[in-house]
């Protein structure tokens, strides 16, 4: 997924604010879902991002267009891990791990077999 | 009401990237329900802008502390106009007009005399 | 120019907020300069939103892709005026003109020829 | 420091969107600088994030007020570690330990021995 650079996504530094490459990688997340015309819920369910972790290696700027990378990593009973990239041409400014759970009215929900060969099959093709 | 600007607010030509100032004056317009104690909710309807008139007059940057004021302009069966003005210190950086209706399932309700008073109570004092 | 829209662009409502509706118009506006290979830049004056009116006619929600159009209303020696449509198919759900200045050190600067015709050799196309 | 929840900050889930916690963390640490008078600047270097690890444990809501806590963890030739958490009421809704460098010209420079004593000063005050 490519994802151009535009003034909203900048600050004063004059580099994309932190939190945005967060917005990048949901905004990939998202739109595997909306490739194949669905939302990203399932069965009334919604994604929640429960952990992080970030690593910000280099930054991009106004004007330049990034590649997202979407993996799935680890699937379990009640979560799953999703590793994403941020490259700039060849180089990797930005990398995560990011671990979701299914949530119900405020509660994280079991990830049966059939939710999990959805997301194995969203995520892996 | 007091905003600081901070670095997610400013772009890369480092000043506030201009549709922050929206957002100031929409978190100038909730707090006057907040301070009551109340959502910006009546009777289970919500505001959605309508129509806008913006006028930028100068940038504020980062580390600047604005002042937001809001003040009713007008009030009508559907609709009602509220003016704020961004100031900092004693200039004005931004001023709008924003006609504001009230909205159920996606619907422009009436203002009925209750709803009227209670925003003329709200924003008047 | 189409954009998507994804989770950072709804609030609680469930649609877009208000305010996003400008981001979408200036990142097409930005994109004219990038599909020219240049930075919405003219030597060394950045542009900057002096005016806006804006009209919310409808709502897009999350999923929905919107299509932003644009298009220069008129050209002055000082400052010129864009007029964006943001439909959903058929569907106009937000308008605005949106008056432009190129400023340097913070001053508006006048267009030169040379300006104006980059300026409308980009709209214009 | 107090934040409160408006609606720009929350996503169609209802609920403050993800990236949303950091920046409030961000914020936070400016306020630090700010509340001395000083900018989130030290001769001319830049703060950047560099890692973060993020534990998302619950949801802050529209018109919620959160507080973010600050805590300098450690501190080395290169980089510093802050620890933030965000709390509504006395329920933790986000931790994040957040790895810092101080950027010029796009390169990390060395924590002199006034700048670790400026830094120590600001944080652990």
């Amino acid at each position: 997924m490519q994802i151009r650079v535009y003034y909203e996504d900048t600050d004063a530094g004059g580099i994309v604010y932190h939190s945005n490459y967060l917005n990048f990688c949901e905004r990939a997340r998202s739109e595997f879902f909306f490739q194949k015309g669905m939302l990203p819920v399932i069965e009334n369910k919604h994604f929640v991002v429960r952990k992080m972790n970030c690593d910000f290696k280099a930054s991009a700027k106004f004007g330049d267009v990034v590649e997202v990378t979407t993996k799935l990593l680890e699937m379990k009973k009640a979560s799953f891990t999703i590793y994403h990239e941020i490259k700039k041409e060849d180089r990797v400014l930005f990398s995560s791990e990011v671990l979701l759970v299914l949530v119900k009215d405020g509660k994280a929900q079991k990830l049966t077999e059939t939710i999990q060969q959805t997301l194995n099959s969203l995520f892996q093709a």
